[in-house]
This record gives structure tokens, C-alpha cells and sequence, in this order.
């Protein structure tokens, strides 16, 4: 008997985990790798790094999750380059895996614009480990500032800046100042929480450019209501220990987020084909990679036009999207029958957070906001998350904020807290 | 108005947090002074490495527990030392807090018997980093089985040695070979985990040497149907990245635990006193330090004799009554009343978990083991968490874990994982 055909998927996100469950009975063998031993349910990563929700309630271990399906193997390994001639993928550590057919689902990362120096001062979020660590900068400013003497460094440690006014850049900003003025007062003695300054910078004319204009404006004026500033038009030149630079101006503050900008996994690099500015890999209409019709990019780190011009967005529902489309490809050439046409993205629909309970809902036609979409948005993500277990878990964390007020996964983890105040 | 007497107490573990709990309404400004911003419920940490808790179940912020007591103000800091003559805490940084009544309850780590260089393979159990980096140890090395081609480093990795056989080597025995017999069957293709060896190491003649000799053969029984192999009067002599040595033999292995010894705080030096030999302060019947009746150390950090003339055993219950004691001190001195003769310890009983559905109960006259000693060892940790969403959220866990078979924490992070397997 010949050996199946083999497939390699290489990223355990929302893209490859959707392609791996739409090949179930397909006549494939199917090794999936990931350099993480979970997949991450990205969209609420923002609630870890607040204090909302803990680790384990938004991540499952991928093994797990294809633990009944003997045709794939799950191997925990970071992928540092592909040959496409001998139809291999390398490992790190010189192992190799060879292939008959390759999907790259590898996604982004966040982008400094060439200021990787940054990054230091100013984390993303994009793993759980930034999720975290935010948490800790911003759990331990608190601390630091009720034992600082100075008030010039108790101000700089009482200030919040966030960088890019996207979704998690405008959710992060609500939470922290909910966190600050409506949370925290009453539990410190020497300084008032409700006089730190949580400020969201945008370079852009209007925050969440990917909505409607009115909901765009509504979301700034709700987020002015929780004491968000909000500053538009406005670049971020430098970033250090001591703040950020805007223009001629600067903020003094300890604690900054970054949430400006994405850069694609190199995928395209490894492939040799072109990639765009994002350095995401330019891929045919069948999300194949130029002259190699055996490999498919998808998700964060593919560049795919729309018919409108512009280009698929990076998120969650066109990743899966697209691990959907190439399972049908994959299945046609195997099995026969006609393969679909190229990939043609359908939006569900654009949802994003203003605090605890408010949100902003754009489905083209249909938009709302306030109370109504929170509910809204709050069902479709328990809807979205994996297992019973993990949506009686967030249900259950969301009902107590949402009554009690109170965050539960305020923990200062990981020894930055160990150094202790200046 | 003359300031209030100034209690200053470091350390919010079990013993701290009952001490400032019961001077509530006393003619007392208390500072609580930690370098952790949360309190641990230590008796349940071993769950958290063995991936059925999170972290953020077992783990509440100290100040969000006092945050209604406008006379505790919390600090979080580092003591570095005590200045008894100046009645004086240095904080690290250069700070200083001035005491009028100091309660120093600064607990134990671990201790290596002046090995200290085992730490680095062999972690012990007393933080949450701790327990994060066994859990990942534990994870990554089943992950880095399934890609290891060499057959003796495939076995290194599958073997998984706990030093000390003690409540918390035994619940860890228990849980990883459950782990690896139970659970992870049928995730993995190449490797099989129900052939993973788990080693239980133990110096003295029994396991379990607190509870009574029926119940330590019971819960030897146990282990061993578990899958666990135990080995008593086993001393080792060394550790390293390659395993164990166990005298004449060795034992190859890629995870090591280490449950064997404590080490005080240096609480003794602080003051200059002396110490036992786990470097423990020896106090005074009332539990002040010999020479400084202002002073007073409780908890894991103290030396104290019972009346059958063995030392009162370092777990929470003891912590706690020695804080209740000490709070009933400070209210006699200060409200004037008859101050309680010498702290009394009373056992309230041994309790420890073999598996994920059995347990053994040492009430003293009354002893119970298997499922029953299961239930009410569970009805009683839940009694002792704090706070109902901790309540929930851990019932929750344990009856997830119980009915389905599955762990819900079995997250690799902190970066050790994206070292790829060698």
C-alpha cells in the first residue's frame, strides 16, 4: 500500500486549526507543528493581560484537541526554514520534515516600523507571555507608585500609554482605565488611583479606522467617559524607560503598550517569493505560493487581495476562512471533483469592547452599540471558544466582573515584582 | 492626638493575613509588608504544577483582601533586614519603615543541603513561578519524547524523579503519574506514555512520616497501583541534567522535583539570634524573639517547641493559630486585659491527596483514606480558599477534572518551550 499523501501544517492558530478539522476523513496524513504547545484564542488576549481572565481559560493544548484523530501528529517545534525544492520543512535543532503538501499558517508579530529597540520599553501582545507581562508592568506601577516619594516619578508611574488605536489598543485603554478609577481606589493609602492618566495614541485621523465613522466616534466619546485620553493624529518618535516622545511634545510614563503595527511570520522569506510591505507572502487567488502550487500561505502572514482592491484582513474569521477554502482545495485534488474557485473573503462583521460593558458591533448593515452589543459580542466569543469547560470558565469570570466589579487574575507573576521600587 | 501604635508585619501568608485579620478594631495602625503583591494558598500549589488549577485560583492580591481595612496600608516590598535597636525594617532600595510592635512571618523555601547548584534541575515548590516552571518541565519533556530519535534520551525524558516524600512529593507522584498513564495515552503517536516512569525518592524508612504507619502503607499501596515507583531509605547524592545519583546506581531522568527540605527566612539573622538547625528563630514561649519583646516571628520561620517536646510542624493551620495568638497578645498589651500564657499549638489534623480520587485524613483518633478522605479533604480546601469565586471557579476545576478526566491548565509558557528539542 502506498503512503498517503502527507501534509504538513505549520501554525496551530485559527487558520490551521480550521484546516486540520475540515480534512477529517480526507485520504491525507497530517503532521501539524507549532513552537507553542497551545492554541491561543488571540481576540481575548487583552482580558489576560488586564486582569479579566487567567491564562487557561483562553488556550488549549493543540495535542488535545487532535487527540481522537489518529491521522494527525502534533509536534512541538519551531520551524526556521522551508526547502521547496526537496519539499522539506526544517526544524530548528537541524531535524526535517518532508512534505507533499505544505500549508504556512505561521502569523504575524508586532512591528516597531525599525525601532526594535522599542520593544523592550514598550511590549505587544501577541502570546501569552505578553499578556502577562503587561499585566505585571501594570499591576506593579500601582505598587511602585504608592512608595514612591517623588511626584514627578509617582506621576510617570500613575501614566498609561498606549500606542495604536485598533481593537486591542482601544480595548486595552477602556480596561486599564476602568482598572485605575474605577477598581483600584480604596485599596491604596498614599495614592489616588482615579488620578492616573490612561492615554491612547493614534497616528491616524480617528480611532478604529476598520468601523464606521459614527461608531469610530462613538467609541471615542464612551472611552472619554472611562477618563481615556485620546490623542489622533499623533506619532509616536521615540520610546524609552522615561516615556514616549510625540513631535515636540513627551509623556512622562512607566508603562506603555504597544499596539500599532504588524509584521508577518517570514514566511515568504523561507518560500523566496515576494512579500509585501507587512512582509506578508503575496499568494495567488488559490492562496498558493507563485510556482509552488504544492504550498499554501494563509492567515496573518498571507497578503490576498479582495474585490474591492483592498487587501483580506488579519484576523481571526478571515484566517479560518482560509484554512477552510484550502481543505476544499486540498480534498479536490485528492479525491477528485471540481476545486473551488480562488478565495473569496466574507465578512461576519467587525466587533470590538469599550470597557466593561459597553461595545461596538459593525456588521455593514446592521450596527450597535452601548450595552446591547456587549452582549452581543460577549455570546459570539463564548461561542467562539474551544470546550464546555472554557465557556462556562469565561462565562462565569465575565458574570463576576460584570456584577462584582472585581478582576480576579490580578497576579504579579514572574520576578520583575522582585525588584523591588526605586 | 498621639499617633496610633505602629504594628508593622512582613509577610502575607497564612499566619500574617489571620494576625492582621484579628486585630480588626484594635488601637492599632498595621503595615503589611510583602514582596509578593498576592497571598498563596501553598497547600494547593502542587495542583497548579500538575496543570488541574490556575494560577490565579489559588492566589488573591493582598491588598484587595484589606482593602476595607483603613488601617492596614500594604506594601509591596523586600525586607532586607531589621534594625531592633532603631526599631527600624530596611526595605531594599534604601527605604525604611519604623515599627513600634514588629511580627516577622516570613516563611521557608526550600533548602539543598548545601547543594544549592540542584536548584537549577531540581525546583522546589513554593511559588507560583515555581510552580509554572515544573509544570512546563513536565509538558516539554513528554513534547521533546515525541521528536527524540535516541532511544536512552527518549527514556530520560519519559522518567520523572520526586525527591522527598512528603504531603507535597506524594500529591505530585500521584497527579504525574496519572498524568502519564491516564490522560496523555492517545495524544501522542510516537512515544507511549504509559510506559513514563515516576520515581518517588525518600530518605527516611516510610513516606509520609507525619501521618500515622497504617495510613503511610495505605497511601504507599496507592501510589504504587497508581504507577509510581517508590523508593524509601534512598538517599541522593547528587543531581544534574542527566538525572540522579542514588548511591551506587543512578537514575536517568530530564524532570526532577524537588520536595525534601526547608529553609527558615533569614529572620534569625535579621534579629541576631539564634537558630535551629532549618535556620528556623528560636522564640520564646509567647513567640517573641529572646531579648526583644516587641518583636515577635511566627509561622514557617519560627522555631517552637509543643508540649510532647517535638516542634510545631510548619503548615498553615500552625501559621494561623500562631497569628490568632499573637493578635490576642498585642490587644492585651494595648487594651490592657490578661495576655494568654505561651502558644499552644492543637492539630487539626493531616490531610494529603494520592491521585486525582483518593486521600488519606489523620485526625489523630479518627483516620480515613481513600475516596471518602477524598471528599472531605476537597470540602475542606474549598472551605479555606478565599472568597466565592475562588470557591467556584476551584469546585468547578476539581469537578471538571473528576467527571471528564481532563486537566484544563496544560499550558507550556515562559519561553523555555521555544528552545526546540534537542
Amino acid at each position: 500500500m502506498a503512503e498517503p499523501h502527507h501534509l504538513v501544517v505549520v501554525g496551530g492558530g485559527f487558520g490551521g486549526l480550521q484546516l486540520v478539522k475540515d480534512l477529517e476523513g480526507a485520504p491525507v496524513r497530517i503532521t501539524l507543528v507549532d513552537r507553542r504547545n497551545h492554541h491561543l484564542f488571540q481576540p481575548l488576549l487583552y482580558q489576560v493581560a488586564t486582569t479579566i481572565l487567567a491564562t487557561s481559560e483562553i488556550a488549549w493544548p493543540i495535542r488535545r484537541l487532535f487527540r481522537d484523530r489518529a491521522d494527525v501528529t502534533t509536534l512541538l517545534s519551531e520551524v526556521t526554514g522551508v526547502d521547496p525544492a526537496a519539499k522539506t520543512v526544517l526544524l530548528s535543532g537541524g531535524g526535517a520534515v518532508s512534505y507533499d503538501t505544505l500549508v504556512l499558517a505561521t502569523g504575524a508579530t508586532h512591528a516597531y516600523f525599525g525601532h526594535d529597540e522599542w520593544e523592550a520599553v514598550a511590549p505587544g501582545l501577541k502570546t501569552l507571555e505578553d499578556a502577562t507581562t503587561i499585566r505585571r508592568r501594570m499591576l506593579t506601577a500601582f505598587e511602585r507608585a504608592e512608595l514612591e516619594e517623588d511626584a514627578a516619578r509617582r506621576e510617570a508611574l500613575l501614566t498609561f500609554v498606549i500606542v495604536g488605536a485598533g481593537p486591542t489598543g482601544v480595548e486595552l485603554a477602556g480596561i486599564i482605565a476602568e482598572i485605575a478609577h474605577q477598581i483600584l481606589p480604596g485599596e491604596f493609602r498614599r495614592i489616588d488611583t482615579r488620578k492616573a492618566r490612561v492615554v491612547l495614541i493614534e497616528a491616524g485621523s480617528r480611532i478604529l479606522a476598520g468601523f464606521s465613522e459614527d461608531l469610530s466616534a462613538y467609541a471615542e466619546r464612551a472611552l472619554k467617559a472611562l477618563g481615556v485620553e485620546v490623542l489622533t493624529e499623533t506619532r509616536v518618535t521615540d520610546c524609552d524607560r522615561e516615556g514616549v516622545t510625540i513631535g515636540e511634545g513627551a509623556i512622562a510614563s512607566r508603562t506603555i503598550v504597544w499596539a500599532a503595527g504588524v509584521q508577518a511570520s517570514p514566511a515568504a522569506q523561507w518560500l523566496g517569493i515576494p512579500a509585501d510591505r507587512a512582509g506578508r507572502a503575496i499568494v495567488q487567488a488559490d492562496l498558493t505560493a507563485p510556482g509552488l502550487p504544492d504550498v499554501f500561505v494563509i492567515g496573518d502572514t498571507a497578503s490576498v487581495a479582495q474585490e474591492n482592491g483592498k487587501l483580506v484582513p488579519g484576523v481571526a474569521p478571515a484566517a479560518k476562512q482560509q484554512g477552510a477554502f484550502v481543505a476544499r482545495v486540498i480534498r479536490a485534488r485528492l479525491e477528485g471533483g471540481e476545486a473551488p474557485a480562488g478565495f473569496r473573503y466574507r465578512n461576519q462583521g467587525n466587533l470590538a469592547t469599550i470597557g466593561r460593558r459597553s461595545a461596538i458591533v459593525d456588521f455593514g448593515r446592521i450596527r450597535l452599540k452601548g450595552t446591547l452589543a456587549w452582549w452581543i459580542w460577549g455570546l459570539a466569543h463564548i461561542y467562539f471558544l474551544i470546550g464546555t469547560r472554557s465557556r462556562f470558565a469565561v462565562a462565569w469570570s465575565w458574570l463576576w466582573t460584570y456584577l462584582s466589579g472585581q478582576h480576579s487574575a490580578r497576579l504579579i507573576t514572574q520576578g520583575e515584582a522582585q525588584n523591588p521600587p526605586r
